[in-house]
C-alpha cells in the first residue's frame, strides 16, 4: 500500500489543478468535474424517476410519465402558482447561489472548516431528502434509522469506543457538546443522590464525602446498575436532579482549554454551570492544553472535594487544529484515582479532528503501529504525540465528531459518541406517546438525543460517504493525510521561503507553530522592527484587506480567516493570525500556485499598510 | 376571493385523487405528478448545470461539458472508488428509499406531522445543499443568510411580532423551545442582579422583593437598557448568572400543560429548572390548558414572591392540535400586573400550529376580522376561540414555529421567534474569533442561536416555499384551511356515520373532541358495554393491529398514530386514542375513500379482538 503519491511529484495534472481528468482528486474523493457531469445528471434522473414512481404509488397517480415535452403548456386547475412560478423561483435561487457562493472547492479557499462535498454525499443527501425521513423514530424513517445505526457503529469504530459505545448524528458540534456536558453534569450528582437515598446509601457509605463527589464514571454507572437491580434507579435520578436544583453542585467546575470553541461559552450558560465555574486553562507553545495547568487544577479540586463536571480536551482545536495530550490527561486521571480514589469525566471536542484518527486505523478499526502509519502515509505527516493522543482516545468518556467538518458531508451532520452507551440513560426521557417503540436490539435515537426531529437525509449522506470512503487508513485516512501533508508543506514554506520584500522593507511570513492537523496560523513580522511598527495592527489590516479582496473577486483571490491566538509562544498572545484551514490535498503545481497567490496577496496588503501615513 | 372550492363539490378529479391533472392539489401547493415529471427533471438539469459551472470556476476546470456519452469508460487516475461505485451506492440507497419509505404523500397517511413536500421546497433545498452554505455566519453563506433574514421577517409577520421581533431557523422544535426557556430563565435572574449591583441598585429600589423576582419582561428589558447606558450591563448579566448558579432561583417554576410535547421533560432537565419545579397543568375538555388552573398557580406564586420562569402555552398541542386560550392567559397577566406589579414570561409552543395563523392574515400581515376569515374560508373551519388565540399571539414573548411541520418544508426546519429582539441578547455569546462581523443592519445569527452550524439549504427551502405560498390567507392560510376542513369533516363523520357492526356487536368511532386544528383523536366504544369489556385494551390492540398492517402494506392501509389522552372529558384519561394528523386537504372522493378504508381497517382489527378468547 502506498499513499500520497503526489508528494513525490508523480501526479501533476496541470489542467485540472488538484483533480485528475475524471474528477478524482489525488486523495481519492470524487468531486464534480466535466468528465462526470453526464453521469451525475443521469444519477439525478434515476433518483427523480424512483421518487416519482414512489410518489405515484403513494397518491395513486398513474406512474407512467407523459410523453409531452416539458415545455408543453400545463393546464393547471389549482388556485396556487404553477410550475412556471416554481421554475422562476428555483431559477433565481440557483442563479444567486452559483453567482455568489463561497468557493469551497477552490484550492484558494482556506478559510472556514468547509471543503468541497463529494458527489456521493450530495446525491445521497438529495435522495434521502426527497423522501423526507425523520430519524426521531423508525416509524418516520424505516430506512434511514437503519443507516444511522450503521453510521453509529462506524463512528464508534473510528473513535475506538468499541461495542459498548454508541453514537448518533446531531445538527452540529454545538448540540453534541451540549449533550456530552449534560450527561457529565447529571452524572456528577448521582453519587450524592445514592448517598441520600435510603435504598442505596449502603452502596456508597464507605466513601468519604470528598471522594464521593468525584466518583469515577465507571463506578457511577455500576452503582446505577445496582440501583436498577434494587428498583430505585428512577428515584435516585430524580433525587440527583433535585440535588442539582437545590444548588448542591453549584461549585462544580468545568475545565476547558482557552483555545476551546466559542460554543463552550454558550454551553456553560445553557447548562447552568456558569462562567464563574468554568476554568479556561492555559495552552502550551503548540496551542495544546497545558498539562501542568490541568494537573494543578485537578489536584486542587480533588484534594478539596470540589466537584468537577468534566475536563474538556480538544482533538483539533477549531482555531489551531491542535490535539491535546489525551494520553497525559488519562494518565493524570489514573494518578488521581490512585491518590484520591476520585476521578473526573473526560469529554473530547473532536468535532474537527475526530476523522483524522482514521489515519491510524486498519480496516478492522484497530490501531496500526506508529511506524506503520508513518510508512503508509508519509514520515512527517502524523506527529508521534498526535498518534499517542488518538491511541488514548478510546479511554475517554465521550467525543464530538462532525462529519460535516473533516468528513466532507454537507450540513447538517454533527455527531456525539460515548464510550459506554449506559451514559445516555442519564439524559433519557420518555418518548412521545404517539411513537411506537423499537425492537430492543438497538438503542432508539429519539429518547436519547438532545434534539428531536433529525433529518434522515443526513444519515443517508454519511452512510453513503462511509460506504465509498471508509473511516480508516484506506479511506478517510488517505484523504486527511493529504490535507495534513499540505498544511505541513505550507508551514515549511513559511520557514524556508517566507521572506516578502515590500516597499523597500523585508517581512517574513511566520507559521506560529508546526500544525498538529490541517490548520496553519500565520502572522507577518518585519525582519527589522522600526519605531512605530505595531504588528498587531498590521496583521489585522492585512487580514481585513485579504477578506475584502476575496469578497470582491471570489474566484481569483485566496480566502483566509482570522484567529486571535490565545497564547502559545509569548509573542503570539492576542495577535490576529491568518488562519489557513486546508480541506484538500494539493499536488505540487497547485501548492505552488496557492503559495504564490498567498505571497502576492499578502504583499499587496502590506504595501497598502506600509504606504499609509502613520496615525496622528 | 373564494377559497376552498372543493368543499362545494366542484372539484372531483377522481383519477388523481386529491390532485388536479397537473399535480396542483386543491389547496394550491404543487407536488410531484406525472404531468410535471419532465419539468422537474429539467429543473434538476439546470441546477446541476449551474452547480457544475460554479464548480469549474472554483477549481479552474474547463467549464464546457465533454461530449462523451455518460457511459463512456472513465479513465480514473485516483486511488479511490470511481463513478461506478457512486452509482452503485446511490442506486442502492434510492432503491431502498423508494421501496420502504413512509408514504407521506398518500391521503391514507395520517400518522406523524409530516406531509408531502412541495416541489419548490425540495428543489430549493437541493439547490442550496449543493453549495453547502452554513448560516452560522454570512462569510460561509452570503446568499442564504440573506434569505434567512427574509424568512425571519416572514415568520415575525406570521406570528404578529412586528418590526421589533426577530426569528431564526433551528434544527427543530426541541432546540427552539430550549432556546426560548433559556432566554426566560436568564431574564428571571436579572432583577435580583440589578438589585445587588451597586451601579443599578437605585433603579429597582422601589420594588418589594416579592415583586422584584417577577418583574415584567418589558420592564426587565428597559432596566437592562438603563444598565447599558451606565456601562454595567455585562456586569449585571454576569451577576445574574452567578445568582442562578448559587441556587438563587432554585425554586423558579415552569408552568406547562399536561398535553405539552415530551421534549419539555428534556428541556427542564437540560436547563436545570428541574422536574420538581415543573408544574404540569390540567387541560379542559378540548385539551386546552385549563385557565383556572393557570390562574390558581400564578396567583399563588406571585402572591408568595415565588419566581416563575415562564408559562408555556400551546398553539397546536402535538397530540391533539389544541390551541390554548392565549387571550385568557394574557388577560391573566394584565390582571396580575395590576394586582401585584408582578408578571411572567409567556412562551408559545406553536411548533405545529403557528402556520395556521396565516388563515387570519391579509397579505400585509394584518388580522382579518373574524367574519371575513369565516367568509373567505368556510364558516366552520376556524373556531372563534382559536381566532382569538391567534389574535392574542403577538402579545406573547416568544413562539416556536416549525416550517417542517405545517409549513411542509423538508427536515430540518424549526424556528424560534421573539417579540422583542433585545430578548436574544440574554443568551448572546461572543462570536468565534475567526468569523468576521456583520454590517450592523441585521442581527447576526451565529452569536444569537443555541446552535452553531445551520444549513443554509433549509433557509433556501423555506424562502422558496414562502415566495410561492405566502404565509397569509392567500397562501398557507388556504392550504391549512383545507387541512382543518378535512379534520373537521372526519370529526363530523364519526358523529354521523361512526357506527361499526362487528361480529354481531355494535361499536362507535368516537372523536374525543372537536379539533381546533388538523388533528383528530378517535377511540372505539361499544354501544353496549358487556362484562369483560376493557376498552383501554381494545383500543390499544386496534392501534397495534393498524400499525402492523400499515407496515406490511404501506400503500394499501391507513396509517394512524397513537395518543395517550391526558384528560379532557373524564372518560378519556389515559386512553390510547387513534390520532389522525391531517396534512392535506381531501376532495370528496378522497375523503370517502379514506373514511371507508379507516372504517374497514378498524372493523377488521375489532373483529380480531372480539374473536379472541378472554385472557385467563
Amino acid at each position: 500500500m502506498q499513499f500520497h503519491n503526489n508528494r513525490s511529484g508523480r501526479c501533476g495534472n496541470e489542467l485540472g489543478l488538484a483533480q485528475t481528468a475524471a474528477g478524482a482528486r489525488p486523495d481519492g474523493l470524487l468531486f464534480p468535474h466535466p468528465s462526470n457531469r453526464a453521469t451525475v445528471k443521469e444519477l439525478f434522473h434515476r433518483i427523480v424517476e424512483d421518487y416519482y414512481t414512489w410518489h405515484g404509488q403513494c397518491t395513486g397517480s398513474p406512474d407512467t410519465a407523459p410523453t409531452a415535452p416539458h415545455d408543453a403548456p400545463e393546464h393547471r386547475q389549482g388556485p396556487g402558482p404553477g410550475m412556471d412560478a416554481v421554475c422562476r423561483v428555483v431559477g433565481e435561487l440557483s442563479g444567486r447561489l452559483s453567482h455568489a457562493s463561497v468557493p469551497w472547492p477552490s484550492p484558494m479557499y482556506l478559510a472556514q472548516m468547509t471543503g468541497d462535498t463529494p458527489i456521493a454525499a450530495s446525491l445521497a443527501y438529495l435522495c434521502g431528502m426527497l423522501y423526507n425521513p425523520n430519524n426521531v423514530t423508525p416509524e418516520a424513517s424505516p430506512v434511514t434509522t437503519e443507516l444511522e445505526h450503521e453510521v453509529s457503529d462506524d463512528l464508534c469504530r473510528l473513535l475506538g469506543y468499541g461495542a459498548r459505545g454508541w453514537a448518533h448524528l446531531s445538527s452540529g458540534g454545538h448540540s453534541a457538546n451540549y449533550e456530552a456536558i449534560w450527561i457529565a453534569r447529571n452524572l456528577r450528582a448521582v453519587p450524592q443522590a445514592l448517598a441520600e437515598h435510603p435504598g442505596t446509601r449502603d452502596l456508597v457509605s464507605h466513601h468519604a464525602p470528598a471522594t464521593l463527589v468525584n466518583l469515577g464514571v465507571d463506578e457511577v454507572l455500576a452503582l446505577l446498575d445496582a440501583a436498577s437491580a434494587r428498583d430505585v434507579r428512577e428515584e435516585v435520578l430524580r433525587l440527583a436532579a433535585d440535588i442539582r436544583r437545590r444548588g448542591g453542585l453549584s461549585d462544580a467546575k468545568l475545565l476547558v482549554a482557552r483555545t476551546a470553541h466559542y460554543a463552550w461559552h454558550k454551553c456553560v450558560d445553557l447548562l447552568g454551570i456558569g462562567a464563574g465555574n468554568t476554568e479556561w486553562l492555559e495552552v502550551d507553545d503548540g496551542h495544546r492544553m497545558d498539562l501542568s495547568a490541568v494537573r494543578n487544577r485537578v489536584h486542587a479540586h480533588l484534594r478539596r472535594g470540589q466537584p468537577i463536571v468534566a475536563v474538556v480536551a480538544c482533538a483539533g482545536s477549531s482555531g489551531e487544529g491542535s490535539v491535546d495530550d489525551l494520553d497525559g490527561i488519562l494518565r493524570l486521571r489514573q494518578e488521581c484515582e490512585r491518590e484520591y480514589g476520585a476521578s473526573f469525566y473526560i469529554h473530547v471536542d473532536a468535532a474537527f479532528g475526530g476523522y483524522c484518527r482514521a489515519l491510524c486505523l486498519d480496516p478492522a478499526g484497530d490501531m496500526l503501529p506508529y511506524a506503520e502509519v508513518s510508512r503508509l502515509i508519509h514520515p512527517a505527516v502524523l506527529k508521534q504525540e498526535v498518534y499517542d493522543a488518538f491511541r488514548a482516545l478510546p479511554r475517554t468518556d465521550s467525543a464530538t465528531v462532525d462529519p460535516h467538518k473533516n468528513g466532507h458531508i454537507p450540513y447538517p451532520a454533527g455527531a456525539l459518541a460515548v464510550r459506554d452507551r449506559r451514559l445516555v440513560s442519564l439524559i433519557a426521557s420518555g418518548s412521545a406517546p404517539y411513537f411506537g417503540h423499537g425492537d430492543g436490539r438497538r438503542l432508539p435515537f429519539g429518547p436519547h438525543t438532545l434534539e428531536g426531529a433529525r433529518p434522515g437525509a443526513a444519515a443517508a449522506a454519511v452512510w453513503a460517504a462511509h460506504q465509498l470512503t471508509r473511516p480508516d487508513c484506506t479511506g478517510y485516512g488517505r484523504v486527511l493525510a493529504g490535507c495534513l501533508a499540505t498544511a505541513q508543506e505550507l508551514h515549511h514554506r513559511c520557514r524556508t521561503r517566507g521572506v516578502l520584500r515590500v516597499m523597500g522593507r523585508e517581512f517574513r511570513l511566520v507559521s506560529r507553530f508546526e500544525p498538529d492537523l490541517n490548520i496553519v496560523n500565520l502572522t507577518v513580522q518585519p525582519t527589522q522592527v522600526l519605531p512605530g511598527d505595531d504588528m498587531g495592527v498590521v496583521n489585522l489590516k492585512v487580514l481585513e484587506g485579504l477578506r475584502a479582496d476575496a469578497l470582491a473577486d471570489p474566484h481569483g483571490q485566496p480566502w483566509v480567516s482570522s484567529n486571535e491566538l490565545a497564547s502559545g509562544d509569548g509573542a503570539s498572545a492576542g495577535l490576529h493570525a491568518l488562519r489557513l484551514c486546508v480541506m484538500q490535498e494539493f499536488d505540487p503545481p497547485t501548492l505552488d500556485m496557492v503559495w504564490r497567490s498567498l505571497r502576492e496577496a499578502i504583499s499587496r496588503q502590506l504595501a497598502a499598510v506600509v504606504a499609509e501615513p502613520p496615525a496622528t
